[in-house]
């Protein structure tokens, strides 16, 4: 816990005047030392304060980084400096075009926080020759905003989730003002289309304030910006349509002054700071009724602003030219190394730092103290806020089963149970996920202690929403993911909810996140964070009335291409095991948690201390479900992975009991599937050893398998029997509508499975010739069944694990006549 | 090619005025109609015209489908018929509630269309019956918009594409009108939230128009939707921020009589239709200056519309509960099963349906004729107006090279070169996509004939923008993707160029376009569709400079997991064989084509005969590179499979030739990934034979891959020899900032391969002990020198195949010249 935190509420008004000749001159003299080492920082090697003449030797062989969004972040941060000051205002710098890199390491370093967390990069001329070099050169730093810049939680790279990051910042941080710029190119994304609407999911009394500031520059890489070319009336349309009101600030054009757009920029700061204090206090006040209209700026400057205008006949500042590096030749002709001398000198360095290389104290005085430093605030290296969850006891919500499978439970439904205690007991760092599915998902149990944040119209007839719900629901994978994602850097818990086809839609974002972990593990300052957990549901073989286009098992495939020390994957195969998982993905931190599960009624395999024990080992042999003897060697492997392939191979070993007794089957199961990797491939490989005493080296391994069958094959490349094993799983076939119907057309049904197994274990085809048949005409029966009713042919749907009948059902009676019942009611539709 | 489009164009104005009562009723009955089918298509197995009393038996054991959507779809297309009819205007109906699909599917069996083209499906109560029993029944159709659906381009599954897929189908389609149903739920995703900017993509003249219909029915499945719960104005800011004129429709509440709300709809289109004839008017006759403010409707009706309002006290109708199956037990208890009779009944089909179960002439007098019928569109089945791309000779802009390596060349500017060519010639039917990155990604020649379609304001100093460009730029893969599948949808041909890292933002979007195109495979009146192409450069290897976040080769991972016959990967190895791929995919049908190139200076390595011969074969030996004799068996196989690991291949291969001569090295290069997969597998996979004589069974494999190494272990899987393959590819391992250092942290550097050939071929440990050392020695010598300069050591950047000292270059000069000069200038940035 911090200062910063414990802070009373410093949401102030203060009269709008002009800045005084003093404090412009700081702002003037801050934004020009910033744009001075970031030019120096894209063009230097060496001679970073010009003591000696330029030579072409001082410039970098390779001049990379980005010039053109820059100067706008400087000339913001400056602004922001002096407001948060005047304000004791805690803050943080969200940039959406993070390719301003250099920008905002030069503010770290003004700031004093560069030399704090590297202490190499001392603020001298020496640090400032170090600074300069390392950027985007060999060993040295990214060109982007990255991990290793103090105060970011936002990576440069894909662009369009500034908002969305800002404002999962600002949950549940009453007194933190995000300023999240935004690039006119980033605007045009998708993600950051809709992630305006955001403002209809805060809280003014329990959450900060985003302040989002729209920087029209007006080109992106090569082409001018949408937002740019439309009129200004317009623009303003659409903000106020976003729900905003819009301050505008336009300047910098045909050589303005910059005092006079500092002087309009500091005005409406104060404007907009003053509306959000009032907002802020007729809240608490209790006296807002009105969902608020949230201040915006729209800054409109030139691209590459005080770069120089002209260059080679062409225009550069005020033109996409000015996008990346505006000289490219300054080391190779004398022409381009005097512009580039011009133009660094024209930031008049000799004003802002003494003969040591320090910033002189009057530009220093700028930056606010300690933790109030944008750079330094301990919101961007949430690691630093991160408190353990107080996670109730998952036992106390563990479905009973007298045996195997004996009772009937929703998983999903049941993890909500204790997701819901969980929420209650973690108040105010854990919220709740998903696109307009967590009650479609089962998890509507935590509807019981919380709402679905909403701060849009509320009527009678609504259920569950409220100002100050824990539940985020938006109809948008990205916001979600985004929301997340910023929750989480900053500090707090949470779960992300979602059918597991349409997790795609946020491929590319767990990608950069995925990065930014892998990144952030090797820089000493940055602290663990809390896992990114997934929680997948309606999952590919219950979408079989949603059809085809609802199908898709290769988020896994996506996820387990980032590096082993990030990513985990489980696929609890009941309700318990998914208890156990949640508790433990809950308890992590740093990595990716992708959890499979399904929502629908499904025997319960293992008791409580069964599933912690299952859970612990991540796979292991179900001797109740098999038929060798302890000590002996299996005629045959059924692996399984997933809640329904477990469950069609439980069948499967069902009908082989029966049909083959002297068979000796071994059930595997598996929930994290990454003990199936080699230990030197994943911290959760098994050793060879070890897999071969569960999967043997030489036996037939039939693998029913939830996702797509190749990576089965790939995480058990490397082990002595993978030439033998057999994976059945999703296939791309297309669409039926009936849950086995669809099982058999991937032809993982428990009858196509009982077939693999004659036609690998050496011996068997001509043995069990008659029972191979007689699988082949169940399955026609099967389908013809289903094509003639519209449901699954009750043998197969009522099915249940056979040990029931003797061992008796447990309380809610037997599994078979829970799994008609409900199989009744029709399917799950949303 | 259609009578469809071959019409004078056909944009009227007509007086507005109140609808005739004829027409009304006409209008109404055939809402009632698709309402009426729509209701029995979720519910009833027989007994479709209520001839007899209304049993459990008649409904379907599971409830299946989406109801509240539906009566929206419905009254939008009676009315819409309505106004075709009328202006004998051509359209498509683009549903972004595509889980409305019996609405769509009713319809189509209204206009006759359904039996058309599913002859058992006939017009008549048996007919009926069927058409009800099928939906979403197991052997039947999808419950949501599908591609069996007559008239659709646009799957009901992942929402967010609407309004992208409709200004995709109506560029190039002058006369086409595509009205878009844009749900409220679906306009909260990122992907819808952009794409209302389409508006300023779309040129006046030679494009057809996109009316959105923005549908506010209140509700998601379990929560309401932000649209519907904002202030009227602030949504008219909103929509006139987007540029739209919108006009608003609301009706249908608290038992409003339909009869009013028909004719303010029928007003507010007529008005609709008449603002854009007017503006189609001025556009022809050149006297259209501004931006056009195309109108929008916003319609905003209860959800559910017209079913029982209230079920078991529970409001429905207007409310999410009426989201998918308003009644769930129908067919277990008799009040349910009265309250759907009554339902029907309400909707008085016997006023509908004669005696036979035929429409009433009267009712269905209201349809268009012919391929007006918007479920006979021929837009809509795109293949039905493919027409071929006039392709010129991609031979006559071939790289000469005097030998292998001998010419430098940018591959996708000499792509860029023939791409023009194909622009000039295909003027109407093809188009390039790329998010901002056309020019970075070195197509920029394309700008010599053409321009970037850009319908918002123009500055003088703007390069290549103008209403009618053939290049569609904006900041949003989305849009990009969106725009080229509606425009191959309805016909016409296209390529997606974009950044490697960044098409995983597309990823779900490329999933459900490979959904649709395996399901049209498999029905006979769908016609073949142009290939969906990428080019994917500025790839993981040149994203040294960006860093880690812009490294991500895993897209082709991704599509491999679609079905084997959609899904082509090529990655030509220089600038020859990528224009041989780019010939061959744009002629394609019906496949997802992934063709990863780089844009940097490379050496070409075969003459244009000797490329087509290579990309013919997929794969081959280059024998030219190899040391062993004709018909010899190597030592080791240098596999390679990308034009950066080609190139560090050879030059290992180089290494080896110098260092070991009598070692018989076989370096074999991979442009069709797919050919490395099992005959089984894939339709281009080689036989186990031709593998096994270009890999060997028993040697050696060492192969160095543009992306994850794991693929290239999955597609070789079932080879004899995969065991011995051993694979270098890219690792995740975080950021460097030169192209070399950047391969050697993947171990995919030419010191490394020649490192893993030492430590792989029996018996070569001891006697190369010593280059061994060289090579470890050469690593540290290349990242030390790029620590100490920034760039590249020189002995690597500059190495060429020594074939060139030998035979002379060509006209550019020595190739190693080449590569300093580029090398000099610095990256690339964008």
């Amino acid at each position: 816990m911090t200062s910063t935190l414990d802070r009373p509420s410093s949401w102030i008004t203060r009269e709008v005047e002009p800045l005084d000749d003093g404090t412009l001159a700081r702002v003037d003299a801050w934004w020009r030392a910033a744009n001075y080492l970031s030019v120096g920082q894209i063009y230097l090697l060496d001679n970073p304060l010009l003591a000696e003449p330029l030579h072409r030797d001082h410039v970098k062989p390779r001049l990379l980084g980005h010039w053109g969004t820059t100067p706008g972040l400087n000339f913001l941060y400056a602004h922001l400096n002096r407001v948060i000051q005047e304000r004791s205002q805690s803050a943080l710098y969200v940039t959406g075009p993070g390719h301003g890199g250099p920008g905002l390491v030069a503010n770290a370093y003004l700031e004093g926080t560069y030399s704090e967390v590297y202490t190499d990069i001392t603020t001298d001329t020496e640090g400032m020759r170090k600074l300069f070099r390392q950027f985007s050169f060999p060993g040295g730093i990214p060109s982007h905003v990255a991990p290793e810049t103090p105060g970011s939680i936002h990576e440069g790279g894909e662009l369009g989730y500034a908002l969305s990051h800002a404002y999962g910042a600002a949950f549940d941080n009453p007194d933190l003002l995000v300023a999240a710029v935004v690039g006119d190119g980033e605007a045009e994304t998708g993600p950051l289309a809709t992630s305006w609407h955001s403002n209809k999911f805060v809280d003014p009394v329990a959450d900060g304030v985003v302040l989002p500031i729209l920087h029209l520059n007006g080109y992106k890489i090569a082409n001018p910006t949408v937002l740019a070319r439309i009129p200004e009336s317009e623009l303003l349309e659409l903000m106020r349509g976003y729900g905003h009101t819009p301050y505008v600030v336009s300047g910098g054009f045909d050589g303005e002054d910059p005092t006079t757009v500092h002087q309009r920029m500091a005005e409406v700061l104060d404007q907009a700071l003053n509306q959000i204090a009032e907002i802020k206090a007729s809240a608490r006040a209790g006296t807002l009724t009105e969902r608020p209209r949230w201040p915006m700026i729209i800054l409109r400057t030139p691209k590459g602003w005080t770069c120089p205008p002209v260059i080679d006949g062409k225009q550069v500042e005020d033109s996409w030219r000015s996008h990346q590096v505006p000289l490219a030749s300054a080391r190779d002709t004398d022409a381009h190394l005097q512009v580039l001398d011009g133009w660094l000198r024209s930031y008049r360095p000799e004003e802002l730092f003494d003969a040591t290389g320090a910033l002189v104290a009057e530009v220093a005085s700028l930056a606010p103290a300690g933790e109030l430093r944008m750079s330094a605030t301990p919101h961007a290296n949430g690691g630093q806020l991160l408190r353990d969850l107080r996670l109730p006891d998952f036992r106390d919500f563990a479905v009973e089963t007298a045996s195997p499978g004996a009772t009937i439970a929703e998983a999903t439904k049941v993890l909500g149970q204790w997701l819901s205690a969980v929420v209650e007991a973690n108040p105010e760092n854990f919220r709740l996920f998903g696109p307009d599915e967590t009650a479609s998902n089962r998890l509507q149990a935590v509807f019981d202690v919380t709402d679905k944040a909403w701060a849009a119209e509320i009527l009678p007839a609504d259920d569950n929403l409220a100002r100050a719900g824990r539940v985020m629901e938006m109809l948008s994978e990205h916001q979600c993911q985004g929301w997340l994602e910023g929750y989480l850097l900053t500090g707090r818990h949470g779960v992300f909810s979602c059918y597991e086809a349409f997790i795609h839609i946020i491929d590319s974002m767990v990608n950069q996140h995925a990065k930014w972990l892998k990144v952030t593990q090797e820089i000493p300052w940055r602290q663990p964070l809390a896992s990114l957990n997934y929680l997948l549901t309606s999952h590919v073989w219950r979408q079989d009335h949603n059809g085809f286009s609802h199908q898709d098992p290769g988020f896994i495939d996506h996820v387990v291409n980032k590096k082993a020390e990030i990513v985990r994957v489980y696929l609890p195969p009941d309700a318990n095991t998914l208890l156990s998982t949640y508790d433990h993905v809950l308890r992590s931190r740093d990595y990716i948690n992708v959890v499979v599960a399904g929502k629908q009624p499904a025997p319960t395999f293992l008791s409580m201390d069964d599933a912690i024990a299952h859970c612990a080992r991540g796979l292991g042999i179900w001797e109740w479900a098999g038929t060798e003897e302890r000590g002996d060697s299996p005629d045959v492997v059924l692996g399984c992975a997933g809640d329904v392939p477990t469950l069609e191979t439980l069948a499967a070993a069902d009908l082989l009991r029966q049909n083959l007794p002297d068979l000796k089957v071994r059930v595997v199961n598996v929930v994290d599937l990454m003990r199936l990797q080699d230990e030197r491939e994943h911290p959760h490989g098994l050793s060879d050893r070890d897999f071969d005493t569960l999967f043997t080296r030489d036996k037939p391994v039939i693998f029913a398998y939830h996702g797509y069958p190749w990576l089965i094959h790939r995480l058990t490349y490397r082990r002595a029997g993978h030439s033998n094993i057999h994976v059945r799983g999703y296939k791309e076939e297309g669409t039926t509508t009936t849950p086995f119907d669809m099982v058999m057309l991937n032809d993982l049904d428990r009858f196509h499975l009982v077939i693999d197994v004659i036609d690998r274990v050496p011996g068997l085809g001509t043995r069990a010739a008659g029972l191979r048949q007689q699988m082949v005409d169940a399955r026609l029966r099967a389908r013809d069944y289903t094509r003639q009713h519209g449901e699954d042919i009750p043998e197969v749907r009522d099915w249940v694990w056979p040990d029931v009948g003797e061992t008796g059902a447990a309380d809610g009676g037997p599994a078979r006549d829970q799994i008609s019942a409900h199989a009744a009611t029709g399917g799950d539709n949303e």
